[in-house]
């Protein structure tokens, strides 16, 4: 660290939605993002559904004073979304894009255009090396029956992983981002217990937004009753996450959480709220061993939860695997039908030419819907195809992320039964739940 | 490390050329594949186009006692092919995919169902933590006109990246797999001066194969001379590359290469020849400064050489997105025209409602035609649909890794006037190349 005094950092998150022609007063309110962003002064700003070029264009003009860095992380057919600003020069960016996320067929729903993903950011705050993520999970749109589950638990496990393999090197990590889950959900129970980080909500010594941090809420008039569904008053589903190393120690001083619109203005910044966290950054000596060493219980403890959550992750995937089986199933059952009934139209055309002369010219297939048929039955064919493809490879995707569980799973009861010794050379930086996750996995 | 004493680190290396119904003599090959790794006792077998699930769980249980950890990648529709067996257990496995990877509708060549990607298993190595990754990179089918070039660079730009910002905890680098490029080729250089990888084709003290160490040799009975082009020998596309860190020294013993059929065997292993590598780990002491500092002209003549190969790259992209572009500008001009002639059938469909009765009776139009034409239309407006969005995907992919070369450029520029000053604390096992490209990146 440059100095042995604290440093201040602000984190600004917010889901901006920005869909062209479909999100409500899209230019009035990015120009607002863009005031506000620009008067308030935060180091880093991580942003999410940024979708559209000509919008991050336009923050990157109008922030180029006070945030003269950014990056705006493209993927998907319209992009992820995903853009970052910063006062801190960025020295490097990496970039992983989710395996599973939506049905490009729910086209009314759009996340499978976006490429939901993670982005990293790498920059030097005070001497100190931060990586720093952003990123967008599928949305929850029915909670009763949510298709989408098992996509969003592989979309946690990934973003966990993306940020083990990938902080390594960190003094300071923070996550910013909207997980679309709850807090007490598995997706984020899973990216927490697995990297260590910690919620800024929950750690905040002063807090300043609604209660129980409610980052979607009803008093905003973007938002609809339907959906948030049981949750009356709201949900929160965006997030700041933050770790220090043993370099570092990170506290969050204050979070605040805007309540719909804010003073003076008509209308809110979003459908979402937007959150803003003042962390401290306290060097510590690095030469100091600051932790207590975990007493084998807590460890225990640890290794149990780690377990607990694994096997449910599993067990979603699973029931995802299940559900993805089946629509390929039915892909191939219509592509059959598709072709059978083509086949079916081709012998019937067959048919004039194998009759006598007389018996041909009373042909008894009206022609017109006779050519109706076969191109149903192609267009049959063809899309059943897409779909078994596309289906394939959401299976195959699922599984990959189930054998990566199980290869997790079985590595954690190995340490469960000591079998293992922890590793600590390779733990710096790390969380202790990072350690056991991130270096005792097993074999297949 | 657990012992002062070095270690030898044997390491294997083939593309299986597994695909069902294709391939030649598959099932004799994976026989023979097995017996030969259970015989030669590899520490570490690092395979690819095992894209059969059987074919690896044969070579799982052939492979069961000498090799008893395993792990299988599966991506894309038909599975990555990428598979790994090892002597020592595996701790965790990570998974990237890449951006972009060929055309769907190029199904004679099949690539892309394939999802190419770069596989990450971690194991512990005599208590050396080692990183080891494998990857197969898109085909080259036609070297004179190769239009997958940008999205092997892109390929290759990714591989570095995902090694450099997983590889931080390691002791220890191995990558193996089929490259697709040539050893001057923009791909493999880009890897190797970003990543500071060795080669063990250049690097070993004792060699036995092909002269110039050619995998894809003529006098396999797989290849055709058509395969080869201009290269009539034979081509060096399948790598073991290695890098050590401060705590141990990695030489490479001996590479050995098959040369086509192996003695006794009527056929050889795969139409790829295997590599198989002798590394000997040698431990050094942390605390010794090993390395002299470099002058500072070697220093300038490596970012030279990096902001050369970056400069190289982009170019490459920009190609690929103009020709991305111009696909999905013909997507975009057919799906017009399929909807215009769409509505020009409906229009002509209402021309009997609209006339006099008399009139309508000598409809023009035979039906058979006007319905097989309509439903053409149909498929065309699918199809063109379809291919726009792939295009518009891959364009955002294409861009994506253009912005991050663009980034690195920047940064690499920024260092070399001196502005930024070298990073020392994250260097960390890394090579000095690698502390320049992984440190230095500049904002958007």
């Amino acid at each position: 660290m440059a100095t042995n005094e604290s440093v201040p950092l602000r984190i600004f998150s917010l889901n901006c939605w920005g869909l062209r022609y479909v999100s409500k007063n899209r230019e009035e309110r990015m120009v607002m993002i863009g005031d506000k962003l620009s008067r308030e002064n935060h180091d880093i700003v991580l942003l999410q559904e940024v979708w559209s070029e000509k919008d991050f264009l336009y923050l990157k003009k109008t922030l180029s004073s006070t945030h003269p860095h950014s990056y705006n992380f493209k993927s998907g057919v319209i992009g992820s979304g995903l853009a970052v600003f910063s006062r801190h020069r960025i020295l490097d960016v990496f970039f992983y894009r989710f395996s599973v996320n939506g049905y490009p067929y729910m086209i009314h729903q759009g996340d499978w255009f976006g490429g939901k993903a993670v982005g990293m950011v790498q920059m030097k705050i005070n001497g100190l090396m931060a990586h720093v993520y952003v990123t967008h999970f599928h949305a929850e749109y029915c909670r009763e029956r949510d298709i989408y589950l098992p996509h969003r638990v592989v979309q946690a496990w990934e973003l966990q992983q993306f940020i083990r393999h990938t902080s390594r090197g960190a003094d300071l990590v923070i996550v910013g981002g909207d997980l679309n889950t709850h807090p007490q959900d598995l997706g984020c129970r899973l990216v927490r217990a697995y990297t260590g980080l910690r919620d800024s909500y929950t750690e905040t010594d002063a807090f300043d937004g609604c209660e129980n941090g409610l980052t979607l809420i009803a008093k905003n008039p973007y938002v609809s009753a339907k959906e948030l569904g049981p949750f009356e008053e709201g949900i929160r589903i965006d997030y700041i996450l933050f770790r220090g190393s043993k370099c570092v120690e990170v506290k969050c001083e204050s979070l605040s959480i805007t309540q719909g619109s804010c003073p003076g203005q008509a209308i809110p910044l979003s459908d979402h709220e937007a959150l803003s966290a003042q962390l401290l950054l306290v060097p510590t000596d690095p030469n100091r061993q600051k932790r207590e060493p975990e007493s084998s219980e807590e460890n225990t403890g640890k290794l149990a939860e780690l377990v607990d959550l694994v096997t449910e992750a599993r067990t979603e995937v699973k029931v995802g695997v299940h559900c993805a089986e089946r629509q390929r199933h039915r892909a191939a059952r219509t592509g059959a039908m598709g072709l059978a009934l083509l086949l079916l139209e081709l012998a019937m055309a067959l048919v004039p030419w194998l009759l006598p002369a007389s018996a041909a010219a009373t042909q008894p297939f009206p022609r017109g819907s006779f050519c109706l048929l076969g191109a149903l039955c192609f267009c049959l064919l063809l899309l059943a195809t897409l779909l078994w493809v596309f289906h394939s490879g959401e299976i195959k995707a699922l599984r990959s992320a189930d054998d990566q569980m199980r290869l997790a799973a079985a590595s954690l009861l190995d340490e469960h039964r000591g079998r293992t010794p922890t590793p600590t050379r390779h733990a710096h930086g790390d969380s202790p739940a990072n350690q056991h996750a991130g270096s005792t996995s097993k074999e297949d």
